[in-house]
């Protein structure tokens, strides 16, 4: 049997594992006010080009996202997001749980456009009852999207500009961070994404940790009282150390991009596979995750040796599956499954 | 100038006020234990054929929505309404404040369909992920909707079969029932919406009285401790009489169906007069909201003597308006107004 | 029988329902926007003397105390109040919906006291585990408290220093306001009282009107957006002039003040009464509640003409009672009442 | 410089690394749908006596104890808990934030007594307005407390039959489940546990794991739809089987009995060293927290070698102060320390 059904089967990168097994049984302050924290957010704010910035470490992504979005919104406030975004669909409603509306516009390739935002805005603000609506407090997105796509610096640029002229934040769900980072022509890096935004995170738990997500705020002071908050979302780790070793090893000697890059190739070849043999895409997905459209039958026929993602019933005789690749997965593998469709 | 705005923009049907003076200092128990409250509910209960059921005055609309919607969903569960829903829109966020998603789908006339409706739900119950999304708790239909429309008869029984067959409980929004049911060509009566809903409210803000809604549970038992939500909602009237006052008032002698005509043929005769001077209609509604499409520079020029609802911006040159009339309004008024356009 | 269970026993001032008959049909524009709540706003702040302020108006004590709490205070704060204090036992936990911890430090007569106040605040801040604590955010206090006490102008301004100091609104729930503002020997008034807190209410609902509270914030600013707020909460009263109508009533020539010298009037009469016929006080209370200690035995006979409000079980044969005057009370019925004891 | 700050200073025992590392790169599906997770549970529920129970895995005892409690209450429900409570103190107001209302009660020793439970909701239903409190939907205490004290297995069985009588779930918070497990004298096993409550956790961030809690819900269906609150609750770890993988291997061969017993062993060591030197003890202890009064002198120069845990000030010159051995503790440690002092 093959399995690419997700991103997040394995455990962690060796190193990190290493790493854990070194430091084991010393012994440290809780919470993140450890040494190992502090070289993770300096390591990371580095690589971001923002040395006054702050990082914090939480670890699973539906919890960041809600974390930062209630730290971010006041009551009347919700979140601008396009209808394909996870906060939108997948997560069980964590951020209505805390207050808060998600404002949903129509996705153009699984990505919120500047046009789209712009008019909503002006359509909102334009209009005589809009104290009787919830007020548009900060726009969502995620870095790769929730459908493999990536925006371009411009494309992220445009977004920004919009958001800076309504007084929005930019916040940018990067649980598969580094996939978009190194994937074939992008032309944003970290440190596009921290001029161009004023809250992400870099994904861990997809991307070689074992859990663990680094929220990262470019130009501090966003967000008041970060710590009590993430405490009161349950989301503080009392060996807060687990996340800053992890992030301290993906952040040395490139270990985050190394990985990063296996996935793309092995999403690239496998992706080179399924063309080869004739399957048509369902999405056009540059980066770890891809989506083809398959004939119920033939789907039924390779479920018995592979095991993907289901997407969505297209029609009568068709679905729409994801194939994920990882940052542990093995190119004998994308061999043997391209042997198999 | 003529007002055109809304349905609230007097006071009580003079009735209602001659009661609250007659009945000013007596003194009564609080929190609407009192006999005005009593009579009112077995009138209301009488009146819509199910005299076991139970009926709850609140304040408003938007609170009642919340109360009613909370009282119902449990935490995991939203509310699906269409995309127009009041609910959806202009309740400035409310349903989210109390934790649920308003989990909407298109709408066709401001109506929710069964189509829509049963499609969601099979997809939803088919998603393998779909313990990581909300789950639909309840319906939330307006009767009539906010574009002024109406649901038949067999609307409703096909939205009830469905919801039943998914053990969901429908909830009708009447903040204008009285108008829904004295509409030419409807067959849906009290008693038919009792037999069809779960929950629904009978308006009193915009149907003769200065406030309230009564709730209306046709099969006893939906919701546990509504007195107690109703207090968390901050929804409990201290002189609850005031509520149950008015409702006796227009459930006796049919004063709720009198006014509620007067409010449909006032809105048939401005319907008639608009048409006749060529006007566009922007919806076409049966009730007693009116929406027409106009000519930017007509609408600036009719402004200076008439005031109406802005709608929505349709093109660069064109608005769509609504006119309202109401339990109050006069002919003498309507006459004046088609004298005007 | 007798009637003195509570001060919302009757319906309003007859000036009040006089000009709610007076003003019926006219049309006003909703939510508050209408003239005479322009008229009842200036008058209000007038009397307080704080014309640069603001007023909003609620309708009942809960709602405006849920509302002003969630409009002031971050996710991360909770309110400090006395244990007595309204919000803290008699909500139904409408303070904890919005998501609010209710800090509570133990009364004195029903009152927060200064040294009580800096002792917690001092070891919150002191304490090194604090960011995993609710931050008290602001203090709540009722004027009168629910035992029908007063704070001193001195409480107040020490109260309000250390508030200031601590960088904390101080709000004063002024459910039954007047009652205090007339009481013998206090030194408290609106313009004290605006000069010594941040946000306060003037209750209208157990002060002569139908229903009501204006809400008070001397110094601009305190609240953003508190319109949406109260829309979010299903506090916003759809025909609004009915809360300005009564309250520029209320404000006009006194009418506040002379109601409730009436009910001071009416209470001092009742507690000489029983002082006279040797029933023990509960608690001294300069204001319109009345406590009194009583047999069980004598209470369910006098249960047979009389109603009042029982307060608490004392011990296995005594019960805590209350006896409430109001603006309507007549000193018919007190004399009637003192005649049965 | 010696350590004993708290429980969670080091990492996981070597076992559970090992393990980790012997699995790492087996690919499994995610949220806890592995083969680790079903053993570990399988494990739990035959140590707790109770094989048809339910057994669900999070990752830290405040987002534990905030889904639990959302999932069993309703919306005007709380929970009662010692005053002392974690719920109650150090959770950054987690439980309000999910809207619901900690009711306290004073504690003897950190426990919630039979006597004080009883008459509180003996007083609750007792009085006429209580449908305008929060109703008591549950009761939480933590064994051992957060004073370090146990629940005799009377005292247990006390609680229950009250919480059985009122129809309240009793939840026990169990982050230090295994030092209370082992310690001297006590009768209360996890099949004790197991009979005397409805939903209890086995700790296992501060018992030998890098992270981690097992709900146990002995008698299945008390919550409903509990993977979907703990995914809105952002506490659904995708790589679910890191969970599992130590739990199994907790509850594989006596482990978790194993490594509580040395922190209780280290624990009474240090505690004879402490009395033998004549330190006073703030509480009596039997397990791993032990809590002494220092005078500030003494304690500013044992600062200097020694790090422990401020409690709180006692009085001018006095402070309590807590020292905590764990799983991880060696003999050594306390010699050194006990050389200190």
């Amino acid at each position: 049997m093959q399995y690419f059904d997700n991103d997040y089967m394995e455990g962690a990168h060796p190193r990190i594992l290493q790493r854990l097994m070194e430091t084991n049984l010393e012994k440290t302050t809780g919470y993140g006010t450890d040494d190992y924290c502090a070289s993770a957010r300096k390591k990371i704010l580095d690589a971001c080009g923002c040395p006054e910035g702050e990082v914090y470490f939480l670890v699973g992504g539906t919890q960041t996202n809600a974390t930062v979005i209630d730290g971010v919104l006041r009551s009347w406030q919700g979140v601008v997001a396009a209808d394909t975004g996870h906060i939108a669909v997948h997560e069980a409603g964590a951020i209505e749980f805390g207050g808060h509306k998600v404002l949903t516009l129509p996705h153009k390739d699984g990505k919120l456009t500047a046009q789209a935002l712009k008019a909503y805005l002006s359509t909102y603000w334009g209009d005589a009852t809009h104290e009787h609506m919830v007020e548009p407090g900060m726009v969502y997105i995620s870095h790769p999207t929730e459908l493999g796509t990536l925006y371009t610096k411009a494309e992220l640029e445009g977004l920004h500009q919009i958001c800076q002229e309504y007084h929005l934040p930019l916040f940018v769900d990067g649980a598969r961070l580094g996939y978009g980072l190194v994937a074939p022509g992008t032309d944003v890096t970290l440190e596009v994404l921290a001029q161009n935004c004023d809250v992400f995170y870099i994904g861990g738990t997809k991307v070689g940790a074992l859990f663990g997500e680094a929220v990262v705020v470019p130009r501090k002071g966003l967000v008041s009282h970060f710590f009590s908050l993430i405490k009161q979302h349950g989301a503080l780790l009392a060996k807060g150390r687990l996340l800053g070793l992890q992030f301290d090893t993906l952040f040395t000697d490139g270990l985050y991009w190394e990985i990063s890059r296996n996935a793309i190739a092995m999403a690239q070849k496998l992706k080179e596979g399924f063309r080869a043999k004739g399957y048509p895409f369902y999405f056009e997905s540059p980066t770890n995750q891809q989506f083809f459209l398959m004939e119920d039958s033939k789907l039924a026929e390779l479920s018995k040796v592979v095991s993907c993602s289901f997407w969505e019933k297209v029609d009568a005789t068709h679905t729409a599956v994801r194939f994920c690749t990882s940052w542990a997965t093995k190119e004998e593998d994308v061999d043997a499954l391209l042997a198999l469709i």
